[in-house]
């Protein structure tokens, strides 16, 4: 029976520890926040990633180690590395963690991204404006998520203010081009220690203030331009020797795939795996850092995911579908907060469709579905 | 957010924990074991069933209660439903609790049985013999499970032994004819509180040593009898106001259904419903007991549950299939324990044939699959 250690207490932990109990695996979560919710499932040793007494603690009671958040500081999780297998390892991590490294090694596999250049001082960036041209948006290079930490400037007169307003962020900046794509889809794979490999149907998402709000799986894409996707996935997966699930966030412009970021963990935008595919992400995550054979990643019919933002919406209406399904985090709402999600599946577009207005009506939720209606009736 | 109170704290009520958390319920299981398998998942009151200050305790702290163990006590049964909503109702739990009352029940019903008499003395066991016949099954009509509880009378010269063997059974014995069926299958089904009622496919069971050792989904019986199985099924809920998911095992013989007893919980025949059906029969029952709508019963192509008993094998020919599900309840190995089970899924009777056949070779278990695969190629 082996003990999975998880850094981080969230929802991410939370639906792996529901995934991994079945597996006969027993869980133990680092977070320093009280109330984390995967504590109601799992026993939490309550501190800070950088307390090396807890982590010592924590190495001590797992078997291995992984993440429910990116942003654990690369010198934790490789002192953890020498105590207990990590995984994916703090090398694949530190890549993904810093948005320059990323879009760097991207660039190196020949992987089309978008014009980046760094940025470390006001002078700089006028350099990295040059290079990118306008618009661009200005970024932290560490620990930004779900749109925080970024300045778009629509023209060179915008970068006092741009500098103004993230000069001061620890671990430098970067200067990325604004893409005006036409789509956002994500690949979710997973790669075992023994290297194997495979991807999800690719998903497209819909974003609102920078958070995914829907996922359609799987997207209505070209499949030459769905294999590159796949392919670009798989390179960067084996390029760091990754260990686990991931997701490769892309734009799509002009029917050409650009690389926008990768997560180093289950993602949101694979959350419809777990009704809507044979095997979820989170067990196929758990397989993976174990060592286990992977399992299926085929599609069942056709899904959409809906994000439950601040609050969490009544039920009925979404219990009431054939396919309806419901995940409650069981968190506190507050505004912003990723309190739950939805899976609604069917057997066809035009099912999910139909489906999908229904709800949508029901919980007053019409602008969150109407970009997946239009692309399921396109 | 509910709470949910789960008398008795066994495999059962871990899989609704793990069903219900989605939902974001949360559980108290009280259970007087140490180390109660669903104590991994959920806070659990460590006490017996009897024990009227725990009782109180565990009614003051759940919105609604409900059960694991069909065996808990009627009186404390009905002494925690004047105090909190309890389902399925103690009058609902006490039919199926006497193999007496079901009987004549399901026969109130025109429902068809195997002969059946009640018997409370060894002269009323010869009586009883005169009306029921040989072969015969002398049953405790109480706190019976798994073939526990019960003689097998192969003539009359066998009553002196069986009455020795369980005439001091408390709660009194039944006599039942011994049925030479061809199959045994089982109606799982679910009525809301509103009456809504829901049957999964039937499913077909092969037993050893009275303990359940593999189902196949959809059972491959006439359509004509598998209408009369649900019938039977819905008509004995309605009789008893059901609420939540129960079982009803019914014997095939010459093409006529027989009913044998009914489980009232969620029964190990419907443990392919996690993967093998849209809703789980654990999720549907906390939806019932809720009152909340009733999700989707559909099968997902064809499955195959093969329980583990006394101990877990390796899990990786399971896993290495790609319709391959391993629930491990993280229960200690003893002989004739279930501690877990796994469900083998494909999209066609043929291809389940053929992952049937490698795990059975594989786990050194063809006796196990052989009859599922026998049934499979008829």
């Amino acid at each position: 029976m082996s003990r999975i250690g998880i850094l981080g207490g969230g929802q991410l932990a939370r639906m792996l520890v529901l995934a991994g109990a079945p597996l006969g695996l027993r869980f133990l979560v680092l977070d320093a926040a009280e109330g984390a919710c995967a504590a109601e499932l799992a026993p939490q040793l309550k501190a800070d990633y950088r307390d090396e007494e807890a982590l010592a603690r924590f190495a001590g009671e797992v078997d291995v180690a992984t993440f429910d958040f990116e942003n654990v500081p690369a010198d934790s999780a490789e002192w953890l590395a020498t105590r207990v297998p990590v995984h994916p390892a703090p090398r694949a991590l530190a890549v993904a963690q810093d948005r320059m490294a990323e879009k760097t090694l991207f660039s190196e596999l020949g992987i089309p991204v978008p014009p980046f250049a760094p940025v470390d001082s006001r002078r700089s960036l006028d350099a990295a404006l040059a290079h990118v041209g306008v618009p661009a948006i200005l970024k932290t290079r560490r620990f930004g998520y779900d749109g925080k930490g970024q300045f778009r400037l629509r023209s060179g007169a915008d970068a006092d203010a741009a500098w103004a307003a993230l000069g001061a962020a620890q671990g430098g900046l970067i200067l990325e081009g604004f893409v005006p794509f036409d789509r956002e889809i994500s690949v979710v794979a997973v790669r075992g220690r023994d290297g194997a490999f495979r991807a999800w149907p690719i998903g497209e998402n819909w974003h609102v203030d920078g958070v995914l709000s829907a996922t359609l799986a799987p997207a209505v894409v070209d499949a030459a331009l769905a294999r590159r996707a796949l392919d670009h996935a798989r390179r960067v997966a084996e390029a760091v020797d990754y260990v686990g699930v991931f997701a490769l966030e892309l734009f799509v412009r002009d029917g050409e795939v650009l690389a926008n970021e990768m997560a180093p963990r289950v993602h949101n935008s694979g959350h419809w795996t777990i009704e809507g595919a044979e095997t979820s992400q989170f067990e196929n995550h758990l397989r993976a850092v174990l060592g286990l054979p992977l399992g299926a990643v085929d599609a069942r019919g056709w899904s959409c995911m809906l994000n439950w933002i601040g609050a969490m919406p009544t039920r009925d209406a979404v219990l009431a579908e054939p396919g309806g399904h419901w995940h409650d985090y069981g968190k506190t709402p507050r505004v912003g907060r990723k309190v739950g999600h939805a899976t609604l599946r069917a057997e066809t577009p035009e099912a999910l469709a139909a489906v999908l207005e229904r709800v949508g009506r029901a919980l007053a939720r019409e602008a969150q579905v109407a970009p997946v209606l239009a692309r399921l009736r396109s």
